[in-house]
Order: C-alpha cells, then sequence, then structure tokens
C-alpha cells in the first residue's frame, strides 16, 4: 500500500487551476509536507514528448482515439515513473489534471463512450487519487477569461467544452468521496479558503 | 463494407520482410493493382512523430504498458487516416507490421497480457487484415542477420525475440485462416515464390 498522498486538480482551462495550484504549493511549503508537484499530459521527458504531439496546432487530424491513447501512454508513464514511486516514498504528490481530465474530454466531449475509462484503468493500475479539487465553473465564464486559445484543445468551441462541464458533473455523482468540488467563479481568496480548509481536514490539522 | 484488400507482412526483424515487401511492390506494379504501401509504427506524419518517441534509443525507461499505448496510439491514426480510407476507395493496402506485432511484441514477450489484445480492438475498430503474411525464423537466424541492433527494440536480449517468436507461433494456432506462414529460413526465392502463389489465389489469378 502507499504511504504518500495522491491530490489531483480537476477543472477546465480558465478556472483559476494555475493559481489555485500555486495556493497549494504555498500552504505545503508553510506547513513543511514533502509534496511534489506535476501535471498532465507531461510530468516525465517521455510524458512531456508526448504532451508535444497532443498539444501542437499542427496535428489538426489527430483522431479521436488516436488522443485518447496518447494520454493514457503519457499518464502511464507518469504513474509508474514518477506518481507510484513518490507515493511509496510516502511523499505527497499534487498533479495538475489526472484520470478525470480524459474522462470528462475524451470519454463525454468527445463521445468516445466506456472505452476511455477501460484503457485508463490499465494506464493508472489502481493508482487513484485521495482527493480530487474539481474548479467547477459555467464554459462560458471560463472561456471568456482565456486570452483567446493557445493550444488545440482550447480551440474547441463552446459546445465542447459545455460537454466537457457535464463529463465532470458525471464524475462528480459518481465519485462523490473522492471528488471535492469548489466553485471556482468566486473569488480566488475564497476558492483558495474552501481548498485549504479541505487539505487542512484531510491531513489532519 | 471495405471494397478493398488489406494485407499485412508480420515477422522478426531479420526475417526478410523488407526484401518480401519489395517482391510484393514489384508484383502488385506487374499486374497493374491500385496499392498503398504502408509501416507500423508509422504511416501517418503523426504516428511517424509516435513511432520517433517508440524507437529513440534514448527513451531507455520507456514503461511497457506506455509503449503499447504508443503503439495503439499510431495504429489508431494509421486506421483511421490512411488504411480504412484506401480500403473503402478499393485499393490493396500492404502494411509492413499491424496489430499481431503488438500481440507478439507487448502481449507475449513483454507479458503485459490480454490488455494488448484490448486496447488493440479499439485501436483498430474493425479493421481487420484479409491476408497476414507471417514470415517464421528462429530468433538466433534472425538475430545473426542482423547487422546490430538499430533501434530501441531491436536492443532486446535472444530471450525476448524467443518470447516473440512464440507469440507469432500463438497467433497463428488462433488465426489459421488469417494467417500465412512462410519458413523464411528458405532462400529469398524459395518465400517469394510461396507468398506470391498465396497472393495469385487470393486475388483470384
Amino acid at each position: 500500500m502507499s504511504k504518500g498522498l495522491f491530490i489531483t486538480v480537476e477543472g477546465p482551462d480558465g478556472s483559476g487551476k494555475s493559481t489555485q495550484i500555486e495556493y497549494i504549493k504555498g500552504y505545503m511549503q508553510a506547513n513543511g509536507y514533502e509534496s511534489i508537484f506535476t501535471r498532465e499530459p507531461g510530468g516525465t521527458p517521455i510524458s512531456e514528448k508526448i504532451r508535444a504531439i497532443i498539444l501542437d496546432n499542427a496535428n489538426k487530424e489527430l483522431a479521436p482515439m488516436t488522443e485518447a491513447f496518447l494520454y493514457a501512454a503519457s499518464r502511464s508513464q507518469h504513474v509508474s515513473q514518477l506518481i507510484r514511486p513518490a507515493l511509496e516514498r510516502g511523499r505527497i504528490v499534487v498533479c495538475d489534471r489526472f484520470v478525470d481530465s480524459s474522462i470528462a474530454y475524451q470519454q463525454y466531449a468527445r463521445g468516445l463512450g466506456e472505452c476511455v475509462s477501460i484503457i485508463n484503468e490499465y494506464a493508472i493500475s489502481g493508482c487513484i487519487p485521495d482527493l480530487t479539487i474539481l474548479l467547477k465553473i459555467d464554459p462560458e465564464i471560463s472561456l471568456a477569461r482565456l486570452n483567446g486559445p493557445s493550444d488545440r484543445l482550447e480551440s474547441e468551441n463552446l459546445e465542447f467544452h459545455k460537454a466537457v462541464y457535464r463529463g465532470y458533473e458525471e464524475l462528480e455523482k459518481r465519485f462523490p468521496d473522492r471528488i471535492f468540488s469548489v466553485d471556482a467563479s468566486l473569488s480566488p481568496e475564497e476558492v483558495r479558503s474552501q481548498i485549504i480548509g479541505r487539505l487542512s481536514d484531510l491531513l489532519g490539522e
């Protein structure tokens, strides 16, 4: 069994994920927790090479199923090379996006269905987050916050991002114990306060 | 239903696959068949980028499951962007390696098991070869034929290549109608003769 703690942060681009992750980093450092911050797709040299293919705007012909496999490949490498070894050493691992992103984006928004869950079970092989912080925000608001799309995924239309949102809502219903949702339309400080409150409970402070 | 014909060529490196594929190309041209020759991993610009990650000797830490997902990603793109559209246009597609390579190398030799078959069913989504030409050769002979290993897969040891061979033998047993095996220790001309004989039957000449 893993001795560490695995925390993932989920939500659409424009939900303030990066800001909140910086707050979490500050909290971990201030309280002396040995924590590792990583992200998906990416997190290892091989996973970053895969990330480059996924996000490259030049790869317009990328088929939905290919995309799902590339995310799974990147994740499989990330889990086996970084996340699982860190958890086994007792570390707290905080990951910007994880398997729920694949479910929301590929299974629901792309409409690939259950196969996305099945291939991701092989990719994570039991490495399930202890806590997932989900930043929920209406897609119209989160898209307006972005200064124009910066990669292939962000360039999708509003309908796609609404479908992503519905995917996250499905996940919330399926995993109410694991997923902690925060209303990301609140001010960054209010969002921070709710997240740090939940983390303090989890870490027994 | 596809109007074309899908032929794959399988066998370990050093089995003479490239030579035989050149012979098949010559046969198709001489007989006026509209055929497309492609290879895996690769075959489309995106698949070639994935191929580069798989075969790069620098990627020593590539986890077995990551490797299996990358092959599936490359294949999924290849099928959707090139193979299936060509078959729908009535073309003959000849592919150097396909799903059987993943079964032999990842499922059997790497010992990843049934999950490799499952993910590859999603990758090919029903695009099963009409004929698979399997060049069978003892791994000790095929390895001796290679002028030293040239990529990450060829660098594996003899035990690995023996396991690949056993994987191909399992596939032969499971798919006797689809897989046509040729003793690749014979002379290139003899191997060619058997392959062209089988192709002539298939093409009704």
